[in-house]
């Protein structure tokens, strides 16, 4: 992520290539599965650049990650999968926002993140199993456990999904953690508070939906739910 | 967002344009500006996508709103920043995630979200003075209250940064908003839990940063943080 001039950042690629490769403090790179995967599995919201005949578009969509494949799906007239699927080439970012970062300067000020940017090709998933699959795994990265317990997908269902698999080529993960940077001079600024303030994405209590003829108690997986992975303190 | 086949949303654009339109359930479309800037204004980090020489690149950044212009801002060696300039075009997303929406099939699983998809021209600022106003707008925008206090940029600072004016020439929204669609033979599935799982990005307590000679008192704008808006419930 771009936080600003002075942002300190650790880089990673996954295999290399021209891509992927982080070009600022590109030194401090962490070339390693499992920092890309990690970020991955933690969030579940992607931003897919896609090239069509308008020019490039940024659509944010849920996904799942079974090894060095993600898969993304919509309706079958979904415009963005269409154009990533005729463009053949993708570039999918992830990015978790782990807290603000408050300097004495505005200079110094930044967010503390974790991102992944990964380039590959994407393609249809056109077979039913694998297609059933892919699904599977959607559901149960949304929501670990969740896949025994729902209803799985009708043949209909399936045909009124479509399923694209963005392979992964080359993948590289920037990470900012830690207080502000400050410039020496402004450490006497004693007036201006400066540290760090935590974020991160919290549930809220569950909403049941009422219009079951019976309902279910709660299983863990919502009661207790959270993101694997979170913030390295 | 694209969270399956089934998605309800409430599309919107800024202005009319072939870009921006939203090919989905267009009837549903909010077409107004307060839409559009309210989710704008609610988050802080956007997904950048420009053609650089390599393909489609998309970019996690904050950025900070003033009428219809976003300002981004890095490294003057930025190199996501100058392949967007040298494109000349960009599209830029903002994704607030509200929660999880369990239906009792896979199928209708889904998220709530709110995202904006805004088209339109990158270009450097260059000027002094437009430059020094943009960073008052990224810090306000991050943390409103934080420009009064922090220490502005000096003129060596303000060297050191890249900043980039995005024009919004056309922009889209999109919503979901509460809980799921449900086959109604699914309504009998009484042991399957459904419902939604609000989410929303928290604050945590405030971590002073204790290299200062002098500590400042934790300022209202960080101990009562949160960002303007807030989910539509």
């Amino acid at each position: 992520m771009s936080t600003g001039p002075d942002e300190t950042t650790l880089p990673g690629h996954l295999g290399p290539g021209t891509r992927a490769r982080v070009r600022r403090l590109a030194e401090r790179g962490l070339y390693d599965e499992a920092t890309v995967f990690g970020i991955l599995d933690e969030g579940f919201v992607c931003h897919l650049g896609a090239v069509g005949a308008e020019g490039v578009v940024v659509v944010p969509t849920i996904y799942g990650r079974a090894g060095r494949t993600l898969y993304l799906h919509g309706a079958p007239g979904n415009h963005a999968l269409r154009s990533a699927i005729a463009c053949g080439q993708a570039c999918v970012t992830v990015t978790l926002v782990d807290g603000l970062v408050l300097a004495r300067s505005a200079f110094h000020h930044s967010v503390n993140y974790r991102s992944v940017m990964a380039f590959g090709p994407v393609s249809e998933v056109g077979g039913t199993e694998e297609k059933r699959q892919a699904l599977a795994v959607l559901v149960d990265h949304l929501l670990p456990g969740r896949g025994a317990d729902a209803r799985p997908p009708s043949e209909e269902e399936l045909r009124a999904t479509r399923v694209v698999r963005f392979d992964i080529e080359e993948a590289s993960a920037k990470v900012r953690t830690g207080g502000p940077n400050e410039e020496p001079a402004d450490l006497a600024l004693g007036h201006i508070w400066a540290g760090q303030l935590p974020l991160r994405l919290a549930a809220g209590p569950p909403v049941v939906d009422t219009t079951g003829a019976v309902l279910a108690a709660v299983p863990g997986y919502v009661s207790d739910y959270g993101r694997a992975g979170g913030p390295p303190c």
